[in-house]
């Protein structure tokens, strides 16, 4: 068995525990969290709830980082020093080659491995878009989200100034072009025009149309449901007009927590250094034994 | 560069000369035909051709075997005897493992790789049923084909005895059911009631509805378009009803001979021995470097 802990434990921690559950060659050995002798969830109530990796009684082969992305270093870094593989989640792209420059340096000083941006996107989307472009070198592919409500965007709203709750909304415009629907309950003394023109100046948000909207109670919104619809045209050697299109419609948080499950059974089976999730074999992913996958998947 | 020789020079031969052509890192040093001394196409000028990879002047890296499926393993391990590594595009799903240990051990007799069933199912469709796994690893995937040409099984209707042309078409039914739809052109002195039958009893027909209706000029209705609808209704941990779609509509040869191409570049990153698809890392599919490939596509 797959001996892995948890490190955060938000709403992908919690999905990420449940992938492990249902799987047949993981268990969790511990959860990391920031307080852990305060009160736990009830479905923590078997397992050892520590405040850091060190502290764990048994020492796992892989942590599966649920933190904040930019967190991810930090947690990922603590791990790798103890020779423990790392996956995350990690989904700025801009700074993806970054962080992947830094962990693999890390992860071959103590004989690890790190999978980074193993999430959907980037992560299986990442696949796809790499699959289509062998299948079809020159084109153009487009990546449309949602509708749907966007994790990291929903996050970096909440660490603005002002803000109580937070819904970060992706509208589908086509050819790749999104629309930002963000919905805040906002903090005693604040200004929805304060904090709106803080969420447009983000990262996050910076590059796309973005309205901010306020409402009484922010959870009377949230569906963590979405989608991606993904487009390829191009070229095979000097054939043209190669159509190819992905779709799904997906609860958010569960595809993370499973992809990052999938993602740690494959960290155990690379060589040492720092990957992204097209850098490894698909087949690693997966449960089970060889031949069985080969027979039944190719 | 990398050095390609094409064995077989046929409807996929034709493609993967094509994609050869088209890529920034690779040329084509040689077409290994059964009569090298008689006339060839025109696109064949400034090519060699010769009967046998031995007899190239310049030793290929890779060999890519664009020879009816049935002659792969004979060919592939002529190539993997000489050191040279080899991509195919072998279509029969229930003898894929089998080819795969045979080929497993010559490739690493002689330190090649062979990188097997690399056209699109199998092929790039595997990739992509074995990342819906991973995704969601309990559920239903079910692949759809058509309605298109397929090659496979016009080659095994072309190999049986009174037959002058054929054309079969796959059109599907749903829930990974298809109907095959054979159009023949017979030989002299030969009933449509006996071609018929030895069709039907032919491996590649035995477990489909299959119609086999006589024509007068085959020509006038072959078409070498292609689709796919691959489906996955899922479990992502415990979280029900993940949905997933793939669909493409493409030149069936074309695809076939740009995956082969791809592949034969990635055969020459992979440790000795033979692969499947799902088996390497996509990226190791795509020409360029890794950083810009990485901002790109991740």
């Amino acid at each position: 068995m797959i001996k892995a802990a948890i490190v955060g434990y938000g709403n992908i921690g919690r999905y990420v525990l449940e992938a492990i559950e249902a799987s047949g060659d993981m268990k969790c050995v511990g959860i990391v969290r920031r307080n852990p002798d305060g009160e736990q969830p009830a479905e923590l109530a078997g397992y050892e709830v520590k405040s850091a990796l060190s502290a764990l009684s048994k020492k796992p082969d892989v942590a599966i980082l649920a933190t904040p992305t930019r967190s991810v270093e930090k947690y990922a870094l603590e791990a790798l020093a103890l020779g423990i593989s790392t996956v995350d989640s990690f989904d700025i792209h801009t700074s993806i080659w970054d962080l992947r420059t830094t962990l693999d340096k890390a992860a071959k000083e103590t004989g690890a491995v790190s999978i980074i941006s193993a999430g959907w996107d980037p992560g299986s989307d990442s696949v796809i878009r790499t699959l289509l472009q062998a299948c079809a070198p020159k084109g153009l592919t487009y990546t449309n989200f949602g509708p749907g409500m966007s994790m990291g965007h929903t996050v970096a709203v909440k660490a603005i100034e002002g803000v109580k709750g937070a819904l970060s909304m992706t509208i589908p415009l086509g050819t790749s072009i999104h629309r930002r629907m963000v919905y805040v309950e906002l903090k005693d003394g604040y200004t929805l025009e304060e904090v709106a023109a803080k969420i447009k100046a983000d990262p996050y948000f910076a590059s796309d149309e973005t309205h901010v909207v306020q409402v009484e109670d922010v959870n009377e919104v949230i569906d963590m449901g979405h989608g991606v619809n993904l487009t390829r045209k191009g070229v095979s050697g000097k054939t043209q007009n190669q159509l190819f299109e992905f779709d799904m419609k997906i609860n958010n948080p569960a595809l993370t927590g499973q992809v990052l499950v999938s993602a740690a059974r494959a960290a155990l089976r690379q060589q040492p250094g720092a990957y992204t999730l097209p850098e490894i074999p698909v087949m690693d992913l997966l449960e089970g034994d060889r031949e069985t996958l080969i027979r039944h998947l190719v």
